[in-house]
């Protein structure tokens, strides 16, 4: 089974703070992605700076884009970004323009889904889903669980690659255990931590315990 | 029945294009909208410029927040935001919380809500949800029409202040003709046009016509 990618999701208030902590993490994991509050806060400069320090790294906007599809993938694109989201609730006619112009659409998930959807997003050559719990959600306590893995691997089962985020640690990885899982996402779990790099490394290296 | 506001959204690529059109068209609108391109490329920046050049109008900031809810809240209210998008599928979790912050939170409708989820907003106190023809939808054909219209008017009777938007000219205010509407949201057809001043003094001359 492929080692999934371990992808950073940067959502510091300032560009400053997320420059910091991908300076440190950044080498160590597969993608770093500009999360949704640093790109309301920093703007596209956000983007830039990443592709910049990471030429090699694929970036990724996580602009959950509702409308104007091709004009938003289209500024995420000319920044640098490889990978941009999507957010469920847009149209399928919104989806499909920002497909138009940058390959990388991720659908990101929030309650707006269903498998019928998800068959009509494959009919547009969207291959990426997200699932997600949600930061509000985790914090109104729910975790992850068995429904949540069933719909991962329905997902996978469809043929989508499947990233997953929402709450993630270094305890949660083995809850994925032989679930060919395409990139875990992780947020404050590495940036939260005094040594991001350390932190990351330690998430690769308990990727690969499980996937080797 | 109260004349129903007008909201220029300004989604430009740039804070200087933002900025040139707010100088000559924002002095005639009621709310001034930083809309979610212009917020994605320009970042908060783009609140406090508008929020410095009209001290006393409305300024709405369009995140579309799917998570997060208090920290986007809380990073359009310190910009000088006083009003904030959440998009319909975002949780109820996540709405709360924004809500808590910052008062004025919109919900923008695309395709995740319903009749029962709008209950829900309205258990929470979210007063505002905004009427969508998706901008991507709109170039593939769909118009304003009966169904709309009839959505809009159930909203009102529920007690929710309606900002209509999407393809949004001149001629199709008349439309509304009778309902309560809250705000009208114009983006291109002010933005796009050669004198910007001119025709937002148009489409109030034409609300004042219908609301008097």
């Amino acid at each position: 089974m492929t080692k999934p990618n371990l992808q950073i999701a940067l959502d510091q208030n300032t560009l400053a703070d997320a420059a910091r902590i991908a300076h440190l993490a950044g080498p160590i994991v597969d993608i770093v992605e500009v999360g949704t509050i640093l790109e309301l806060q920093a703007g596209q400069q956000a983007i830039r700076v990443l592709r910049e320090m990471f030429p090699d790294k694929i970036i990724a906007s996580d602009t959950k884009c509702a409308d104007a599809g091709s004009t938003v993938a289209q500024n995420s694109k000319d920044a640098g970004a490889d990978l941009m989201t999507v957010i469920d609730s847009a149209t399928i006619a919104t989806m499909k323009s920002a497909k138009s112009v940058l390959d990388g659409i991720q659908v990101e998930l929030y309650s707006a889904w269903n498998w019928e959807r998800a068959k009509e997003w494959q009919k547009i050559g969207i291959e990426q889903v997200i699932y997600h719990q949600s930061r509000d959600a985790l914090l109104a306590g729910e975790v992850w669980g068995k429904k949540d893995l069933d719909i991962v691997k329905r997902f996978v089962d469809m043929g989508f690659k499947v990233s997953v985020t929402g709450g993630l640690n270094i305890d949660t990885i083995k809850l994925f255990k032989g679930v060919p899982v395409y990139t875990f996402i992780a947020g404050r779990a590495i940036t939260g931590q005094k040594d991001p790099a350390k932190t990351a490394q330690d998430f690769q290296n308990e990727i690969k315990k499980y996937w080797a």
